[in-house]
């Protein structure tokens, strides 16, 4: 026995609950199926950070993405706890993206430059002037590239907030289904089989993270994306020991509420594997110290690891099927998903009402790396 | 090697974390000793309920006191949000108070009279009424008292909210710390001996809930302060099956963000035990049951206990000790902890200061029920 | 780059783990892949009975296959304890199969009279006879099948120690490895893909619970294996309730070391979700307390869920496929996956080593219900 | 309302467990009063170690204290198997005390001679040797002191098997309440009072760990018992990476079942505090790395610490109060309490009941460092 819906979210992490969030808000009859639990991989995993100008360096369709999307949390913030209570614990204080040799010094000065010309926010202030800032961090600091408009979110709460207010709305959430795949008349899109029976929609929305590819395998469209994995670890103490993130090479350092520290993250290509390695908290335990020493007296907290689409040009995919109506794609967000979730549910939902979105897509096409002629 | 401080907080819970905050706004170098960990007792372990007018039911002292205190948590929510991050999730979207026999229809009834002649809001409701606004409770519901204003927040997000913003502050916070004994000059307090060693100061609050009396056999004051077990839990949907609480007779049904919904309480007195019994999940799972159907389609979340402070009048303890200056004590606040801790805060650091507190707080004075002239 | 192996193992269960630490021990080069986490299902989630002749009822293939699994045990426990240092808390105290009504205690001892016939021990003891050796249990039973020989293990323990003991033997173990498709050249296996590469071998055996017959659908086999899902809640006292193995109707009792014992299992077909229900959790406390009274004062413990495979007539799959050349299936084990994993391991790696098993497997082959002519 | 015990034991960790458990055996009434959770301190938290000779390198009373009690594990675990079904993870695989420096090379042969002098197995083995039974341990390692009788059991199994156990034989056992004080008439025990009431005995056994002297307050006698935090993590492998412990200056490595491994531990003397430190982690990953390089390759488990007692003079005290009759100790067992908990629990029972103990504990009595003549 079917049932009918306008859309199916195939991934309920961030940014499929994104997606169904729109829609719900636009009066879609939507279902999300999620074959684990809501934001048991990568969404959960994540540190959280809207680093759009701390992780980005170009001005280039990645950065005004991240840009429009970061711009979107304040009023995301209200909207999402008036529906489900849920406080996405958005914090805005700056970050210091730390130079630590002379050539991160050039680098960091020149990207502010990039970054002024693009109408964005940033400065470069010297190491004195983190320290007087943030009196924790390590003398071995030369400077900081400064970013104001950078902060961040806790990504388990944001993904249990867009999941929430969806249902919130009547989306329908299921958990531990598995979509085994995805059902065509022709060339157009008419539900998916799943190992708990059949699903009827017009619009198949993929947004599984790392698993994403294998679901368009049918479709004969290789997409190249993926898993990288990035290990993390937290502390704790109750006078904070930081205010701001400490973004650097190789290590970030995030200041949650109530004095927690997440410390992240290993990068660690094409593995599914979620367990932490020793090495991995050892190397970020090593940068950890180096850049906070006070690091040391705060209490262990905990471990864990996720695992990030990321892509063969580096671009997340974000639109429709070249050769199948109503089969879409956002996956690729790499480091960026939680920063990106805001714009990619509406880029998603404009696509579905086939509306043109607030931002040119043309660049996260899903045909770019693969079709001959665009 | 000793340490002064201007008062030492003894007991980390949402009390001892008020009185530590109110104090630090003021300007005070405080000490905060729990034995535990912060929070881990009744503090942790209670639903929140802002439940001001469905607990208590006559005009009487605790009556105003928790009235004055329910005002205080809107703009608390924000002031230690600010300081700390921690959302204490207050919501405020009215209590039913559910009468399932006739005998509470008419008891109800009269509690109504009694609070709206105290100035405050509530109404009765038909239980057709009532199941239109929660479509999901019993057709048994003969009726509500519906108030408007009794809501609830998160217990331990509200400890730990206070404890770190007292942090914030300057409080100095350590865990795992064991009073061993309060140090007296004469007849005034200069400090504590801890497992730890000795700290002083000139001021000590017990804030130990129902460990508190402890601390006072030494002073010769035998406070009535017993132990009454509450065993609750939780479950789970996407979609809420309620929007406000569900207050009657031996069950509560309390909404937390998300689609949780916290289950309370039993009440068994004079144990320290904190284990969960299998007759205590089994009778709350019974009743809930019965004023909410649909919640056996719920996904079970977990269970846990906690060990409230009751006195033998049923009012809580706010005062100085008859004999010993410096030597405060708040504790008996019992189901009311948490409605009760901001402005317990205050009257605990009007006290401190010899300032006249917003509320009489002869009522509540440490002596009422030993003292033979007072 | 591929890899070598004579036997590539899919799913990390307790039967996978049984069949790679057989082959392991007949020298055998093997990998396990394992989507998740080693036992993170079925194998995991089992109460762990040994409960050869109260499951099971009529002298049948699938009694004779559970007899000869269960004599296994007592060796088993010693030589992984050997190999992996893990115990497999096997406790061999009988089973009494209890009759809460008079057909019941019909039906019963006519089960005993079949199982007597062949050769098993069993014997009809009265309700009296019952409480005399079980002192807590319920006066409503009116007697018993008790049955010596069943008792059980801890299903974590031995899927762990399986795999631990196959690990020390040489296998090796990938856990979040997911296999996307089995490769053949021809008619013969060669390998498998998976989401991190492929691996070669020439033989390949599905021990992938109720999730196999996915991995047979490329080669048009439809085995029709569907999940049943059961919950289960334990509790915890210190002096222990129960000796032996309470068996009912719709509940048993399995009083676990240190006195745990684990009350289970709801039955509901059809279904991938492992969440706990509040509904599952209510009928099992219910049928609980009606036969062990004194379960009320336990201490509450945990609760979970576990996905079984069934198959349409009730019994496994274990046999090779009947097309193609070094595909092997053991699924399908329902409620006895754990009493059946010793057999199951030597049968399989039997087929595998093409040897006559010491059983007669051909009414578990794999086309026993869709090919036409056998 | 009283009961009457023959004994009550304060304190459930491993001694006293091991205490209760031995006078159950002998037919005694005993009460277990615990004010947390069964092993919840440093009986939880140790490593497990039986390195009678690791640890010891003197033949003096201690060591004499150890030998004897190492003896005693293997039928230990067999009685507490079968009567409470917990196996305590009993592994005889031998010990290396390996030397990083000239220096611990020539002391280790030192203690090798004096060790072997007094009647115990011990060589000297080379690196070499070592690296050719340990393959994964570090070149750096010069040679090792070879111990073929010290072992390791699970710290938290043991206590739970002790305490199980002695509940099978009839021991009540409360958690959750605190002994306020100890009750005499004359020089004669009584009973406790608790905060749940008082319970008569005329023997009280405090085995209460770094918490003991708190006590005795009350007798005058001041016990210089200190607390000692260690910390330790553990890892995990399929493929174990050591077969034997490897015990170093600052570091030793726990093979435990199933392919994990304990790391331990810190030492932090004179706190209560239970908290990991960010430090404490960093130092022994260090050391671990070190002496076994390809942990690193491992997966994170768990951090985690416990509050070990040592005494003044490094002895344990087992003895009878010098003034007090029925009024018993046994702590200060510091690194050793896994190890010593065989022979204290039957010392203990042995001063009970009035008989001569195995072993001369004169060096051990609770008045040695304070008494004048002696």
């Amino acid at each position: 026995m079917s049932q009918f819906y306008d859309a199916i979210v195939i991934g309920g992490g961030v940014n499929g609950g994104s997606v169904a969030y729109q829609l719900a808000k636009r009066g879609k009859k939507v279902l999300v199926l999620e074959k684990d639990r809501i934001a048991s991989k990568a969404s959960g995993a994540a540190a959280g950070m809207i680093a759009a100008q701390a992780e980005l360096q170009d001005d280039d369709p990645l950065f005004q993405l991240a840009r429009k999307s970061r711009k979107r949390f304040a009023s995301l913030a209200e909207e999402l706890k008036d529906l489900s209570g849920v406080d996405i614990e958005l914090i805005n204080k700056g970050m210091y993206k730390v130079a630590l040799t002379d050539q991160e010094v050039h680098e960091y000065k020149q990207i502010i430059d990039i970054q002024k010309r693009a109408g964005e926010h940033a400065e470069w202030v010297t190491g004195d002037e983190v320290r007087k800032q943030e009196a924790n961090v390590s003398d071995d600091i030369l400077g900081a590239m400064y970013i104001e408009h950078d902060g961040h979110v806790s990504a388990p709460q944001l993904s249990q907030a867009f999941i929430k207010s969806a249902a919130v709305l009547g989306v329908t959430i299921q958990e531990f289904v598995e979509v085994q795949s995805i059902l065509f008349e022709g060339e157009q899109v008419v539900g998916v089989a799943t190992n708990e029976g059949e699903y009827k929609a017009e619009n198949i929305i993929v947004t599984a993270g790392a698993w994403s590819s294998s679901f368009l395998r049918q479709t004969e469209l290789d997409l190249p994306v993926y898993p990288v994995k990035g290990e993390c670890f937290s502390v704790r103490t109750h006078q904070p020991l930081l205010k701001s993130t400490i973004f650097s090479h190789g290590c970030y350092l995030v200041p949650k509420k109530g004095g927690r520290i997440i410390v992240g993250a290993t990068v660690k290509p094409h593995t599914y594997n979620q367990q932490v390695s020793v090495e991995g908290v050892a190397g970020l335990l090593e940068k950890a110290k180096h850049l906070l020493p006070s690091i040391g007296e705060a209490e262990w907290d905990q471990t864990w690891a996720g695992i990030r689409p990321q892509t063969a040009d580096g671009l997340p995919y974000l639109g429709e099927h070249p050769t199948y109506n109503g089969l879409f794609v956002a996956t690729g967000h790499f480091r960026n998903g939680i920063l990106l979730s805001p714009i990619t549910g509406e880029i998603m939902a404009d696509l579905i009402e086939r509306k043109e979105p607030a931002i040119d897509v043309h660049p996260f096409r899903l045909d770019r790396l693969t079709a001959t002629n665009v």
